[in-house]
C-alpha cells in the first residue's frame, strides 16, 4: 500500500489492541473516570490532554448552543423524519444535515479569524495598525466582518463578556482573541458605529481559534452542542403518536393550476 | 485477505478497467443508448438484462409513487434542511431517511408476499387451500395482511387493475402474483368482506416479488421513484429565498412552564 | 389546529422568548456555567435537573464508548464521504447512520431490560423466582439474553464492576439494575455456566434503564459518546489530502465476467 | 401566514386532492403509462412536459454516470453503513452525501457555463470574440475552465461526440452548447493546446444548461443516475453476510504512540 493512495490510511485518533483501546495514545481504561467527557472531547479533537482550564472552557463551548426548539429547521427535519421512520439514527442523521450557510455554522467566523490572525502573525506588524488596515480593505470591497452586531445589544453583548471572563479565568485567552478584539475596535472606528457589539458567535469562534480548533472542527462541536436537545426532540416525537408530519393546506399556496394532459401531449408531439 | 472477512469484498455489480466500465458484465459504452434507463435500472438491481416487457414494467414501477408534495414528511424534512444548508445532497440525504414504518415502505408488503409465497411453493399444497389456511392462521393471531383495503375504493382498486393489466401484457404476471390474489380471495371470504380491495401497494409489491426483487430492493426502488420530485422540491426551496423553516408558534403548544433554576439546583443538591 | 393532527405540535423540550431560551423550563442564561454539559444532557433528555450523582453517572456514560478508530464501520463511512465531499456535516451524517443491528445499539439490551423489568414489577412476584422463570421461558424458545458473555472475561467483567461501583457511589443503583443482576444469576444457574459474565454493554443498559432512559434515547446517547472521535477522524481525513477513498483491487473479487451485449439484447428480444 | 415567512409555503411541484395527485398540474392517473419515467423526471424538475427529443436526452443523461463499483467512495460508505445497520435507507442516505467537491459534481461545470453564457447573452457581443476575451481573462487569473481535458483522449473525446450527436438528433442542441464549444475553441488557441478535448462531463453540463437545468438540479440528476447501482451494491452487501466493514491493520499506519496517562495528568495539572 503506497503512502498517499486512497487505500493507505494514517490515523492518530485511536488504536485498538487486544489489551486496550488507546485514545490519542492513552489507555481508555485509565482515561474514563479520570477526566470528564468535556476533557475527553478536547483530547480526541485536539490530540492533547487539556489543562483543567481548557477542559472547563470546552464544557462551556459544548453548552453554548443547546436547543432552539421548533424555531430550528434541524428540529423540524428530524421530527418530520421520525414521524414516518421512527428510528433515532434516522432523525439524528437528518438534523446533522441542517447546519450550514444560514445556521449553526461557526466555521465561517472561525475561518475569517484564523486566516486573518495567521496573516497578521506572519506580517510582524503592530496589532492595531494591522487590524485597521484589514478593516479598511474589507470595507473597500464591502465585505462583511462575521461576528459583529446584534439586533438588540448595543455597546456590549453580555454573553460575549461572560465568555471572555471565563476564557480569562481558565487561561485560554490569548493573542487570537486579542487580535479579533482589535479588529472589532478598528471596525467600530472605521464604520463610526461605537455601539456595534462583538457578539457571542464571534467571541466563541475567537476562543475556539485561540484553542487551536479548525473551522470544520468548530462546526462539529456546534452540532455536538445541539445533540442532547435533538435526542430529546426525536424521543418526544416518537412518543407523541403523531404520524406523517406535513404542512397543512392552510399554509400552502399552490402556484400551478390543473392542466389538460391530452392537449400537452399533443403539443409536445407525443401523440 | 481471507474470504468472509470484513476487508475482503466480492461484487458482481460493476468493474472498472482501463478500457471500459462493465455494468453487470456489459460494456457501458455499448449499453447506454441501446436500452433505456429503466432497463439499466433492472439490469443493475437484478443482475440480468430485462426483456422489453420487464423493462416496460420497471418503468411503470419507477413512475408509481412520484410525489405527494408537502403532504409528505420527507419533502418537509428536505426543504427544512436546505432552508439553512442550501446544498442538494443534504436535502436528498434527509429525504431518503424519511421512508420507513409509516410511509414509503413497500418492503413490508413485499416481505409478507415473498416469504409466504416461498413457503407455499415448498409445501406443494394446492394454492387456494394453502391460501385459506394461511389466512386462517393470520386471523387467529390477529395479524394484519398488508396490501388489502382502501379508504375509498370498494371491490376493485382501479390502480391495481391497471397494474395487473400491464403486468399481464408485458409478460411479468406469474405464480407469485397469482398466489397473492389467492390470499386476497381467501381473506375476503374468511373476513366476510367481499368488497375489500387488493390495493395498489399490494399489487406493486406482488409484481415486484414476481420480478425477483428483494424487499429491501423494493424500498430502494420506491425511493428512486420519488427522486425527481425531491430534486424539484429542493430546487424550488433553494430558489424561494426563505431561510430557516420553522414551526410557527400558532401551531405549537409548550407543555413545560418556566421554572426557577436556583430552587432546582438547591433541591438537587448542587448548591 | 386540532390536537393530534400532523400539524399540531406539543413540546416540552425548550421554548424561545424574546427574553431568554428556556431549556426544560430553565433560563439558559442561568443554566450554562451552573452545571456541566453532562448535567445539561441529562436535563434535556430526561426533562429534569439531575442530582450531582446522576450527572456524574451521565458523564461516565458519555465517556463509555468513544472511539474504535478504523475498526468501526461508521468511521470508514464518514471518512469515505469526506474524501469526496469535504464537509463536516456530510461526514457526521454518514457516521450517524452506521449504528444499528450489529453495532452501537444498546437499545436492544435496554429494551429487553426495561420490558422485563416492567413486567416483573407488575407481577408482584419475588425477584429471584421471577428471574428464574423468565430465564426458563427464554431458554425454552432459545432466545438469547442480551448483555451476557464475553470473548475473554470469565466470571467477572472488570468494566462492569467499575460501572457498578460508580452507580452505587453516585446513588443511581436500584431495582432495575438489581433485577438484571438477578436475571444474570438465574441464567448462570440454568445454563450451568457459572463463569458467564454480565458484560459492560449489559451493565450500561441496565444503569440507563434505572436512570429512566428509553431504549431509543440510549441509542442517541451512544452516538453522542462517539461524536468527539468522529469529529477527530473527519478532521484528520480532510487534512490528509487523500481524495476518493476506494477499495483497492487487491481486496476485491469480481464475480461477474465480461459478456457480450449484442447477444444478450438478441436473446432478450430487444433486437 | 405572511408571504415570505418561514411558515408560508409556495409550491408548484404537485398537489394532492381527493380526486387525484396533480404533478406539475397534470393528473397522475393519466400521466403514468402515457410517458416514460425519464419524461416524468423532466416534467417534475423542469416543470413542463418534455418533447420526445427532450425526454430521450433526459434518458441518456440519467444513464450517463451509473456505477463505478468499489472505485467510488459513495459505494464504500454505503456498504460500510449497511454492514452494521442493514437498512436500505441508511445506505442510500450515506451514499447521497458522498457527492461533492471531488466527485459527482457536475454543478461546478454547470455553474461556470450557465453564468458565463448568461453574461455573454446580455453583452450582445459576437460569440467567438466574447469567448476569446473570457478565456483571456480566466487565464490571466489562472482560473481553470471546467470540462476541458482528459488523461487519455486527445483532440476528440468520443463520449462527448456521442452526446453531441444525440443532442442534435433530439433537438436539444442550441446557443448554450454552441457557446461552450466556442469557449473550448478559444481555449485551445490561447493555450496553444489544439489537442485538448472537451470532455464528457463538460458536454453533459452544457447540454443540461441548454435544457434549462440549474447547477443544483444537475447534481440531483447525477445522483439519480447512480441510484440503481447503489441499490444493487447495498442489496449485495446485505446479502453478503459480512458484518462490520473495517480497514485491516495492514492498510493502517498509526501515527500516535502509546503514552502514559499519569504523567500527562500531572503535567496538565489534573493531579
Amino acid at each position: 500500500m503506497t503512502k498517499g493512495t486512497p487505500s493507505h490510511w494514517i490515523t492518530g485518533v485511536s488504536q485498538i489492541t487486544p489489551q486496550d483501546i488507546y485514545i490519542r495514545g492513552y489507555a481508555m481504561s485509565e482515561l474514563v473516570g479520570s477526566v470528564p467527557f468535556s476533557a475527553i472531547t478536547y483530547l480526541l479533537v485536539r490530540g492533547e490532554l487539556p489543562t483543567r482550564g481548557q477542559a472547563k472552557m470546552m464544557d462551556v463551548i459544548l453548552s453554548s448552543i443547546l436547543d432552539y426548539g421548533l424555531q430550528k429547521s434541524g428540529t423540524v427535519a428530524a421530527r418530520a423524519v421520525v414521524s414516518v421512520n421512527p428510528v433515532m439514527t434516522a432523525g439524528l442523521g437528518a438534523a446533522v444535515l441542517a447546519a450550514g450557510e444560514y445556521a449553526l455554522s461557526p466555521e465561517d467566523t472561525g475561518r475569517f479569524i484564523s486566516e486573518n490572525f495567521a496573516a497578521w502573525k506572519q506580517s510582524g506588524r503592530p496589532m492595531d495598525e494591522a487590524a485597521a488596515s484589514l478593516v479598511e480593505e474589507l470595507r473597500s470591497v464591502k465585505r462583511r466582518v462575521p461576528g459583529f452586531g446584534h439586533q438588540v445589544f448595543r455597546g456590549v453583548d453580555p454573553r460575549s463578556e461572560r465568555l471572555k471572563a471565563i476564557a480569562k479565568a481558565e487561561g485560554v485567552w490569548g493573542e487570537a482573541t486579542e487580535w479579533y478584539e482589535a479588529v472589532h475596535r478598528a471596525f467600530q472606528v472605521a464604520s463610526n458605529k461605537p455601539d456595534l457589539v462583538l457578539n457571542d458567535v464571534g467571541m466563541l469562534a475567537a476562543i475556539m481559534v485561540q484553542m487551536g480548533f479548525t473551522p470544520q472542527e468548530m462546526c462539529g462541536l456546534a452540532i455536538l452542542s445541539t445533540f442532547p436537545g435533538l435526542i430529546a426532540h426525536i424521543s418526544e416525537e416518537m412518543q407523541s403518536g403523531i404520524r406523517n408530519r406535513l404542512i397543512p393546506d392552510t399554509h400552502v399556496e399552490y402556484s400551478v393550476a390543473q392542466r389538460d394532459l391530452a392537449t400537452a401531449l399533443r403539443e409536445a408531439g407525443w401523440v
